[in-house]
């Protein structure tokens, strides 16, 4: 055992190697480890889908508060079973997935949408409204003035009142045909490459996949134009599309979010741009709004 | 047959059509029809590297101007069949697809390197030297005072005289250990997601791929941390890695790539910038870097 000198020695020893630790960023690792139960939030339920697939489940937390009366379309689809034996009709490298009926193109055969709406008021962009959180990031951005996170949201915003949820990895949108109205849910993709920001303003963000992307961004591309699968027998059938809320609450997959007003999320942000450690010796020292992930844990799980 | 008259009839029907028209952005593939032969140029088979994969050939285009050394090691790799029966041995979900020996990191199993070198310098930044073309882009970055694009490449500039290769989709780059000089091309990745820009300056870029991206972003993710698979059969093998000046040119699969200096590409570039079609009614007016890919095409085919 070492004796109390000893051990003093080594702490007088061990200063210029804590000295080069300190100029280390932390991990996020670390950083979630230090975090207060108060700086996670569980998702409403009533905004939560499970998509089950035969690879497992995505879970998508649907955007109330950006696209109400899509949310409540894509809600009324999926209890009435919408989704349920619909498919993955397309895979289109660097860009989208994307489910739903691969008939539905065709009125003839296309998959009735019960009482769920057809076409939906656009919900593009936010206009004004009443006040949401908004976590400004500080190193610009390409596509537009203002860029940051609301409520585990990547958002940004015009400076003259307008806001939208930009398209980033992850990033859930609301198919649509050529007409502005003509989106009602019943076919949505997941953004799986470099985010394509031209997207923004011009559809309806449904949500965020926050579990499961790696089920999403890894089925074959498609062969046809626009990554469409050539052949039937390439589809993925989805088991099943289910709401959180209409689930036993014992079955229900355990999920918190980091809250993105927290300081452990400006801290892991800062961390990341400041990366600093025995590989990375030249920090980038900014970052980008779509660099950005947020963290996610299962609570049931020992930090 | 219709008469000359009926003709300038319809030609006056038809123009307020036209005038929309006018609005209406050129797609890609109507620029690329127009591209004239000189527009597109075909890689110098040295720097031409086919790595053969059970799904499908992936084209990789070496950075000999950006990292001579590091090309020159990889090309020695490659003839000494040292790539041949390697794996895919990490894939990290909106990350990197990495491949390489296995037991590349256990010094007593490891494959040999040949007379290939094991260490290199580190080619992370290209520092002045003879001059280079460039072709800047209008819209700015997040990360850099200035980007655009040299010989095919998205290039980045600090304003002092560096300029470096940036980590976008598509980038291959040189993995390493800790120590900056460790890296020697045995092992590679290549961008599967959002640009990790943060990468940028902290790797050498070996080059990126032209072609089949859609095989290597499509592998199963790894379970383990960093997307390294924990079962060893969960690993692609390589069938072989070939340069294309070492396969005979009848064998060789025809492929070229639009000048990154040329009138047709900045015309893509700003088309994608201002999109305007029937379906997108908000051009974004501006483009990231990472979001612009390189047209590529085959020659032996009618355009």
């Amino acid at each position: 055992m070492l004796t109390r000198t000893c051990l003093a020695l080594a702490f007088l020893l061990a200063l210029p190697a804590m000295a080069e630790e300190a100029k280390k960023s932390p991990t996020p690792k670390e950083l979630l480890a230090k975090s207060t139960p108060a700086e996670w939030r569980t998702p409403d339920p009533q905004n939560l889908v499970y998509m089950d697939l035969p690879q497992g489940r995505v879970i998508i937390e649907l955007a109330q508060d950006w696209s109400p009366l899509h949310a409540a379309n894509i809600r009324t689809l999926i209890r009435e079973h919408y989704f349920d034996g619909t498919q993955i009709i397309r895979v289109q490298d660097n860009f989208v997935t994307q489910w739903g009926d691969p008939d539905g193109d065709d009125k003839k055969k296309a998959k009735s949408l019960g009482t769920a709406k057809e076409t939906l008021a656009p919900e593009f962009t936010r206009k004004g409204g009443k006040a949401y959180p908004f976590t400004k990031l500080p190193d610009g951005d390409v596509y537009a003035p203002e860029v940051g996170f609301s409520e585990g949201f990547p958002v940004a915003r015009d400076g003259k009142g307008g806001a939208w949820i930009t398209h980033c990895y992850g990033t859930v949108g609301v198919a649509r045909d050529t007409g502005a109205e003509t989106g009602n849910g019943s076919s949505l993709y997941a953004i799986i490459g470099q985010a394509p920001r031209n997207l923004d303003r011009n559809l309806a963000v449904a949500g965020k996949v926050i579990k499961g992307m790696e089920i999403l961004s890894a089925y074959p591309r498609g062969g046809e134009p626009m990554g469409f699968y050539d052949k039937p027998e390439q589809r993925v059938t989805i088991k099943s599309v289910r709401l959180a809320a209409d689930v036993p609450e014992a079955e229900r997959t355990p999920i918190q979010v980091l809250r993105t007003d927290s300081k452990t999320f400006a801290a892991v942000i800062d961390a990341k741009r400041n990366r600093r450690d025995d590989f990375y010796t030249r920090p980038a020292g900014k970052i980008d709004l779509c660099n950005i992930s947020v963290p996610v844990r299962d609570p049931s799980k020992k930090p």
